[in-house]
């Protein structure tokens, strides 16, 4: 989920920036009539994150151009599979090629990490979800390819959902006092989330009626203590210091979200290019 | 090396990419005039870059807050170190905070990534540098986090060289003649690049008068003859496939450049937070 | 609730449409070392909204501007009530004058009609709410200006929460297939909406798992009847054709909320004006 | 009269402002590939203001949406007339929906609110015109919809038109030094107005030589007064105080324009509609 | 006369434009600690206009840097004299100093020409004005150096008066026709201006009411009949080919306006150059 | 060389900036649905620049123009010949007249210019190069219509090629650490040139190895004397002073480049028009 009209504005930032005053090799080197045809591909398996951006990004700098996305989003493909045909003025693919690259090959290896630690919380019922902790300029698509490899978003931005944390606790007076101080204001649509980091507050934030209580840094024992105590009454978050190696055991504790900002620090791009078609 | 005043342009970006409509939580739960003291702190041994853009980004958002810096880009701090303070109004420093988290976890996770491979090329007269293979919207604050680890920067975008690539020799009809054309309106402080991906192509390109040779993903064997050949004429470019494992090998050939997207791409943000003071 | 650093586009934006190439007569009457003391006031009792807002316009326009803010945003005033004192150099006060004083006056007079409505429904279980009906440009001040006439808002915007309607449940076929859909990606501190515009739709959202329910263009009696089959599981919005007349009387069924597109669309400006200090 | 070229940068923040981050709903709710026909239509007899825009706005969202637009600005249609129709990705269509709509309702209640004014006047002499009191960011469009309920527009902006004003009078020494001082650099096709609030001044800027004459706050006996002495001379513009109970009394004395900010600022917007075509 | 809130943005553009990625040469060769103290100085005697600007896009690129200047729009200053002083950040000034130079350059050179032009106009009735034929992004500064040179401005851009043409007149079927048709929206505070190539049109013209009328490629004997034709009734504007040679002549028909693309088009920049205070 | 999708932005810029708040004239005495084919013709022999930006001006402020380019840039022609063809609704066409006209009268007038200067170096070494002297916003069109007129570019902004002049000489202590400070983090692709303004400085930068010199103000004695000292190893460039008068002796010293800010900075616009078809 993403709005391409808004991403419209950050492709016309992109080729601004990586075009600078003008593609100097494109314009010296190729003629103006010249035309060619080109195919981008995956040189490795891969879960496809922002194909469709990487089409629109080249019918945003030349609308002459032809593409034609050959996967979708979400999709698994193998190595050598071909993501999208572009063919046209030669001028025109090769000046927008890297942004159009750089873009999906971020994307994609956000959608190849996230797929790993959904598979690691397969058939549980807790559900991998991510956070804020984005690529400045990014966040909406970042959210996009983490929901390509199945994961779920938490809120997208500071106006989606209000977080109440110790140190608002601890000015309020208490949970009760400040999930008090949140609803008098709060938008209609808009969830609480309240952080947790011991079962005391856990009480307390179900007693005060909040929508979701975040378990921050606990242990796999108090976490399974939380569900228990709950039961179901509010959903639950796991969050803190999760990794390939604990997210597992972290699921099995019976928590509805299991967050973790690894899926999109932690990823590597994909390696993806475009070749000239013979 | 990045420009403050463009950087500014990116800052009004990325604020207004986080906020949205509003920081419901910070309006919500913190009254307008609480006021704090926070500090950025290092939670693992670390390469920093980006310090001073995450010092624009509180200013940016509040002029009245005081921040203060207490490292430079560059530096190799431990975990625990404090990398700057901020205090003021409490409500614009929360608002602004994972903004400046986010930008400098980022930067300074490819100028840590980028040291390991300096490091591995130190004591021979290669130097490492990046491609154009960067985070869309974050090309020259990544160039500058690969300068902050040690690296050096190749081109900063399209109109700053000019490459000549398998594509263009062949529409040519030979380096000769392809560099001919592109000398004949080339600006005339752009230098001119030239990929060879063996051997002949290199003394045809010698022969043409180019600055740059790149070296596309030859063996160890033949860049050590290709050093041989050229002897000193023009700078050599190893690129292609370098790893941490073969990247000194590389190095050894006395290729004056060893280019790799992997200290862009493959770079994992570092942990860094923002505490209250107490 | 409004962001101020995002305000801040907005007045650029505002500014350069009241000025175009220049103000003539400022630049025409007035000499460029002429200083003047002007203060704003309410020139019929209303309830402010947007004070802020108006000083930041002139310190936008002019840094060196001397603003003091007299009230706050909710204020009841009575007429002759100064609002701000502006001094500083005349021109740059009497081109940011007219941008000032419309958006003020705009966003008091929404402060000021909302009142009534909130007047109409105290004493009662319901909020008073507003609609995504707001002028194109202003939606965020706008819906600030609700809450400092004693209203909540409803959703911000499009991204901030979902409403199934009519025709999503009709090509789901029903409401519970409608929901599952929904929350299949559906962000975790995202809240779902079901119109519903007959009691049965409303039996099925509750057993769907919804977190609230529209009571849309209801009777009387239907929605007091809806207020009995929820019995407090979930919250209840009442919609259509509300006015001052029939508020009351909807606010006595006991649902949640009341939402009225009218508090924007119907708000008359007030009469506030700059005038010269002696 | 508005420019489209420029409406369309309107169109853009507009859309941004009401999607967020995405439309969640459209996203969740519809897919990509279902399409639908849908009509906009008057609730309510109404003066249709903005209904180009309301087309360009689904145009530019989604530039493959096949739109008609069925009526003019200008036009009285009664309750239930379809203004436009507009087919194609539902999802487009849903998205642009509730901006489209926004600004459409509110320039036809600006239009329909001026007619009654401007029949009030109908037969006389005067026109009635409008004022500098618009929606911030909304300036051109308001004064189109002014002219499509029968009024005319006083100056655009602050750079068409000088008015010279009590405290410019008051610096300069006297109408005559004014009127001289405005024209040393006056553009040759800018008008020259003066506000007077008593006969003795509109004989002196009778003699200074004006293009407009503004009689401020006068009563309808001095503006009789006004109208015998300048006697065709130059134009006369009543303001101050207009209503629908005084306009005609004004206009009966001979003015040529009658100014008043109550068809911007006291205009609600009109009950228009989208709906699916079955 | 021209607003300096406006001309802020096109002070980024200009900035954005010549850093490009950053200023190479200043970050290589300066340490962020190197402060200096420079002064711009004119090169050859010249009439100055837009030194405001220059000091603007200092302090804009740099808000601590020091900036006075020492003369002011319109001032003749001989060879040598210094026009304003910066001091601080060498880096910053250094980055801005080619920015700032050329702007100064090119509108003191318009101001230059036009004062030789308004010389030779001296003495008489007319004025000399300009035309809309400005370097496109830099109209308003531009228009402003006319100012300083003496001339005065003929309209701001297409919103600023209207222009009746051949076209216009054949389609209409005469001016008399074409004047009502601009009659029926023209704003209030609009002039009306109508082109004639021959005295019959002329008559019509003064017949039909405008404000203006211009004397298009007449020769000096037409242009002194159709002044004797109006004897000041209308305001006369002489326009098409008129040079320093004959531009003396035109003036004594008696006319009001001199039109001329040529203080504005064929302007050359003069010599200013920045230097380091020793 | 400029890149079109940059322009498109300046387009927009250059269109907002004439037409302010709409086309009075276009709009008053034109009827929507009038057509119009007109012709661009040139009334001078000149050297073409920019007309396929003058295209895109109509085509971007109306996308159904109909718009054929009949030269190309570059090519001389004589008075009379039709540059372009435009046709379609006739208010776009005379809205967008100025502006497309305005750009091409400039460029082509630096084109004009440009070629007077490359003839009078003719037949030698020299090539004719730009400087960064060119009007703020009009820089790569600009040096495009340099090119046009058979010049070469220098660089194109501050972040292409690293210039060392007279004051980080005499900071650094000395050419030879000037260049060694420079090289420590120049990108890879970048040129370094040092300005000399005597022979001794000529030895010393060949010492230490840069890529061009710039001879500056030097006698043609002295240039040719460094022409023989460097004997081919790096590039000269003669500047400061040059003029029509002079330049021819400069080339025949045997220097690279001879750069003049003349090319940008003296240029008149040639004279175009925009006709209508019969």
């Amino acid at each position: 989920m993403y709005d391409v009209f808004q991403t419209d504005r950050l492709i016309d930032l992109w080729l601004t920036e990586d075009i600078g005053y003008c593609d100097l090799t494109a314009q010296l080197m190729i003629e103006a009539h010249e035309t060619g045809a080109f195919f981008m591909n995956a040189r490795e398996t891969l879960i496809v994150a922002g194909i469709d951006v990487a089409a629109r990004i080249f019918k945003r700098y030349d609308p002459t151009l032809e593409v034609s996305v050959r996967v979708k989003d979400g999709d698994k493909v193998e190595r050598g599979t071909v993501l999208l045909d572009v063919s046209g003025t030669a001028r025109s693919v090769l000046t927008a090629e890297r942004t159009a690259l750089n873009i999906v090959q971020r994307l994609s290896g956000i959608a190849n990490l996230t797929e790993q630690y959904a598979a690691a919380v397969a058939g549980t019922r807790a559900r991998l979800i991510d956070t804020r902790k984005t690529t400045p300029g990014l966040r909406m698509l970042e959210k996009h390819a983490v929901t390509c490899g199945g994961g779920l978003n938490h809120r997208l931005g500071l106006d989606n959902g209000v977080m109440i944390k110790d140190n608002h606790i601890a000015v309020c007076g208490g949970i009760a006092k400040a999930v008090q101080r949140a609803r008098r204001q709060l938008p209609v649509l808009t969830k609480l989330e309240v952080e947790c980091d011991r079962l005391e507050q856990v009480k307390e934030a179900l007693a005060a009626g909040v929508d979701v209580i975040m378990l921050d840094n606990m242990s796999i024992e108090e976490m399974a203590r939380a569900v228990d105590l709950v039961s179901g009454r509010v959903l639950l978050e796991a969050s803190g210091g999760i990794s390939l190696a604990t997210i597992g055991a972290v699921a099995k504790t019976g928590v509805d979200y299991i967050s973790t900002s690894k899926i999109n620090q932690a990823a590597a791009c994909v390696d993806i290019g475009l070749d000239e078609a013979e």
